[in-house]
């Protein structure tokens, strides 16, 4: 924050030392920040008015399930995005300090299941024989380490974790699959736009859109049309299953625009005139985390 | 399975009593099943020839990322989804049957942190006070509180873990969203089609669609477009980024088609003369598993 003299309250998924605790430090420094065990626990932070932000992972995340936070927010339906950063996930191997020059004694390596998963390769290749223990979070087996000095053992976890946590890196960057960013979104009751530092120039607006209850083949087809004559070009398009039965879907759009265009105005009327339910959960910045600090 | 003298190995993402179990059960029943630690593990065991089989989460799962088996299976690119399996996701409250007479004096609940998140509203309305503890599995848990005769302590998991380590249910189905189905794969080395039992009527297909290099505003809609004037029905469409770099995405597609209907061929290839490169998954059948044996 470059206001020194508000700070605000932000829920974030925690435990401390998360990869969502990053995304939300790199936006508004460390100060204000308090971690939330589970993303419906963020959210209700901010919709009760605990908090003025919560920061919850939306995409290909670590240690939150993905669909339970599109859920939340789109069954909620009261709150906004107001930023979004995209944070590259970093999984390094780590141990006690007292441990650095045994590495090659390592009788296990902890982490959460996820992370363990992201790392299968280099695992296979490197430690095949080396037994793999599931913690609940990257962080929990970071802390454990760093409480066991005499033991061998080793933890799976981010650049901020092994700083927490005082712990040495023995190697970087061990997962399998380069180029996987987590999509983080900054939540608020108030539409806003967060406007703090460096961030990619356009704005990028997220809609929810409910098909007519008669919906047919094709009426996707028809929604897209929608924005393609337009030119309004889409970054992401998902289908979630409605609530409220089998076979009901609803759509989860990413506009590279921002929703005062002009054009954006039209494609919500059309849709309407589609018989759709369109919901803009507003425009907003993306924020890119420097990959060096990560 | 029907016939008597084939067990198929199958692995499925464990542990032992998870949602993935009783998917792979009520497929293939209880002989020749084994967890395995992560989604990767089960994708290895069946690509390096293990298992015949492999049973993952694919949507909306609990216990595994979603987007884990996208990654792993579409970059992969060696297996062929032969069948999908639909389970309602149901979440129990369950203690020590030692503990039964004393579930209102209970000190902790402990499940895994996804389904502590499914079942917020009910702890919040019920159980407001109660610390909630997190664990690496819903079966995990369970597994503990079997162990623990005199705590008073409970877990949140599905029946067959109240069955599995002999638990008595407090209170039934108490996650927020009902209607809420995870969708398993069966994946194999050989496309073929499971057809067991009783499954839905019609084949579907999943489709991983690549746009060409120089894709543009609008690339997408001329894409469905190949199906819509088909009237090939979509029932799922979800961008994922390639892992290329930024921007760069590809496109899972289910048809509620068999591929070797005389449209889905045509749409093939008009796919690639539009630039694309398209993949089949294969067709196979739905399973629905039965609501009251869940």
């Amino acid at each position: 924050m470059n206001d020194t003299n508000y700070t605000p309250s932000v829920a974030y998924l925690g435990p401390e030392a998360s990869f969502t605790h990053i995304a939300a430090a790199e936006l508004f420094g460390h100060k204000g920040l308090t971690p939330r065990p589970t993303i419906p626990d963020c959210i209700e932070a901010v919709t009760e008015g605990h908090v003025a932000y919560a920061v919850v992972p939306l995409e290909n995340a670590l240690e939150g399930s993905v669909p339970l936070t599109i859920d939340y927010l789109f069954h909620g339906g009261e709150l906004f995005i107001t930023a979004e950063i995209s944070t590259p996930i970093g999984q390094h191997l780590m141990v006690n300090k007292a441990q650095k020059d045994f590495t090659d004694q390592l009788e296990s390596i902890q982490s959460h299941p996820h992370a363990l998963a992201q790392c299968h390769k280099f695992l296979q290749y490197r430690y095949r024989k080396i037994p793999l223990i599931q913690t609940t979070s990257t962080a929990a087996a970071a802390k454990y380490i760093s409480e066991q000095p005499a033991l061998h053992i080793a933890a799976i976890g981010n650049q901020l974790a092994a700083e927490t946590y005082g712990l040495h890196i023995v190697e970087e960057n061990i997962h399998d699959f380069h180029f996987n960013h987590t999509r983080f979104v900054v939540l608020s009751l108030r539409k806003e736009i967060l406007d703090h530092k460096n961030h990619a120039a356009s704005k990028k607006t997220t809609l929810m859109v409910k098909l007519p209850e008669d919906d047919k083949a094709g009426m996707l087809h028809q929604i897209l049309s929608v924005f393609s004559w337009r030119r309004l070009n889409l970054s992401k398009i998902e289908s979630r299953p409605l609530k409220t039965g089998l076979g009901h879907y609803f759509f989860i759009i990413d506009v590279n625009e921002s929703e005062d265009h002009p054009m954006m105005k039209g494609a919500m009327e059309e849709l309407a005139a589609l018989g759709c339910t369109a919901r803009s959960f507003g425009s907003y910045y993306v924020y890119e985390t420097d990959p060096s600090s990560e």
